[in-house]
């Protein structure tokens, strides 16, 4: 079964981890989102394909979910004793990697390509792709104003209240080479427990993606568990945008094939098991069962679980697992 | 005595180190060359500007010249692990001082200040101040031709056949602020013992640098000794553009104010104390004396040697001190 994942950044990442030890490698497309990148220090930053990359390539820091184990800290430590800004994290070993990427794009590489090379580097074997090679920048609408993702989300602790998103540069950028061939072939289409506002959206919005997930198994897993975000402001978006979070929620807002929207599967926690009747009554097949990944093994079942449910995935109705 | 001194990297560092410990630091301005300043992973580098600094804040490597005490290299190994360049070496602690001057550098703040800042942070008391606040671009003219100055000094290790030089960018560019104020308040000018061709050039070739000098005492010290430059290639380029390299002909390159040329006054190694006469004879003063800097009392030796030297300078003529 060929596996395309969407993915933004620690979520992501893990249920990532988690299909790569369960198919092989060559079974596996992994795009990313790359509405969070930014400059700083003059350099490329791509927050969430680094840690969908360094948790494929078990360099990830396991506490965080982000940035490399046995991480040091020595050049920021030097910028912070001449006042510069410690805002935003990079470690010595991360540098490495942004030092790079922006040496080769500066020379022309374009970042897909980037991403593979870095890829067989570090000795990961499914294909990462990056959303698109061609910039797109997620800027959030708030109440202090419209700020830069990196700003609201790390610099501001996403402190701000949300009224909106855009994307920009969205209508401009094409999928990245391989994006669309890679949703073409694929059996599956797995949404990962991401943010849907800003780690989602901004893929699958990007022109020519929507339409060529029409009629595929299309199946999300539910980043909200019990109305909070297992990490980050999905929660804390969908309340203050007037929308009370839940997986329900969640699974209204990707929408059913059916209706238009993206699905035609949906992966809720036990904890969530009240609402699989709600979800399921909008034409969407449902699968309950543990979706918290708590570790290597909790991702690996819960892989496991959701291309076993898509082997023989209804038309709609709910499984519980 | 206001002192203004002109240095390259690291025989410029030792010397302006020497004069920080001999004068009060209100009376010391030290004005670097940036002639070979690059841009690399996209950060922008000054060696020379670094060296000095961080040898007048007691933070150099005191093997290597260049670079930082104490260095650590994760950055580099995580940038090779990903095949970039190592050609350029780039320190933890030091890569802190590229990111944050990018950084200031992309906010619009101009070299000169941002080295008054990072002055400030490491504590290092005289003034140090960039040559030009404007790009210029040390080019070297090879037999495998025009080369940015880094990738001939370090990336190919000075090995290519030197046939010229020029200054990209030079006659567009003004003085960094301060820097013509400083001479006219000068009463000694020293040109530490750097390169000639790529370290002192850019410098005074700069618009307004050469007219500003005329009637100051001016003194340099001999960067080669013995027919040898103690570092760096230029006893090198002294053959390779047909010219014998000795003290002397450092002397008659830049030239006796008499003659429309820099200087009053130069400073030449014990061992070349048979060139005195001869270099007296074109209208310099002439101290011969040890200008080995083999360590810090050394520094503080030539430096002491230099001013006193100078508080009696005569018109021309020979002091053995």
């Amino acid at each position: 079964m060929k596996v395309l994942a969407l993915a933004g950044g620690v979520g992501g990442a893990k249920l990532a981890a988690g299909l790569a030890q369960t198919l092989p490698p060559a079974d596996l497309i992994v795009v990313v989102n790359t509405g969070d990148d930014f400059q700083h220090f003059g350099l490329r930053i791509s927050p969430d394909l680094d840690t969908v990359c360094y948790t494929l390539a078990g360099l990830a820091n396991p506490d965080t979910g982000w940035g490399r184990a046995g991480e040091s800290w020595t050049v920021m430590e030097a910028v912070s004793l001449l006042g510069g800004p410690s805002w935003f994290q990079l470690g010595d070993r991360d540098l490495g990697t942004h030092l790079e990427r922006t040496r080769r794009l500066q020379e022309g590489q374009p970042l897909s390509q980037i991403t593979r090379h870095f890829c067989q580097a570090w000795g990961v074997l499914p294909t990462v792709l990056p959303m698109s090679d061609d910039p797109v920048a997620t800027m959030v609408h708030t109440a202090q104003g419209v700020l830069p993702f990196q700003e609201y989300f790390v610099h501001l602790r996403c402190e701000p209240q949300v009224t909106g998103f855009h994307f920009e540069g969205l209508h401009q950028a094409r999928p990245a080479p391989g994006v669309l061939e890679a949703i073409q072939q694929a059996d599956l289409v797995v949404i990962c427990p991401s943010n849907p506002w800003v780690s989602i959206a901004p893929i699958v919005e990007l022109p020519g993606i929507k339409p060529a997930l029409q009629g595929l198994p299309v199946v999300a897993i539910s980043p909200i568990i019990a109305g909070q975000a297992v990490k980050g402001p999905a929660a804390k978006m969908y309340r203050e945008l007037g929308i009370q979070p839940s997986a329900a929620a969640v699974a209204a807002h990707y929408g059913s094939q059916i209706d238009g929207g993206l699905l035609s599967g949906f992966v809720i926690d036990t904890q969530d098991a009240a609402q699989a009747q709600l979800i399921a009554s909008a034409g969407l097949a449902v699968l309950v069962t543990e979706t918290l990944m708590l570790d290597a093994a909790g991702r690996r079942r819960l892989a496991g679980k959701v291309l076993e449910f898509v082997n023989k995935l209804p038309a709609s109705g709910v499984v519980i697992s």
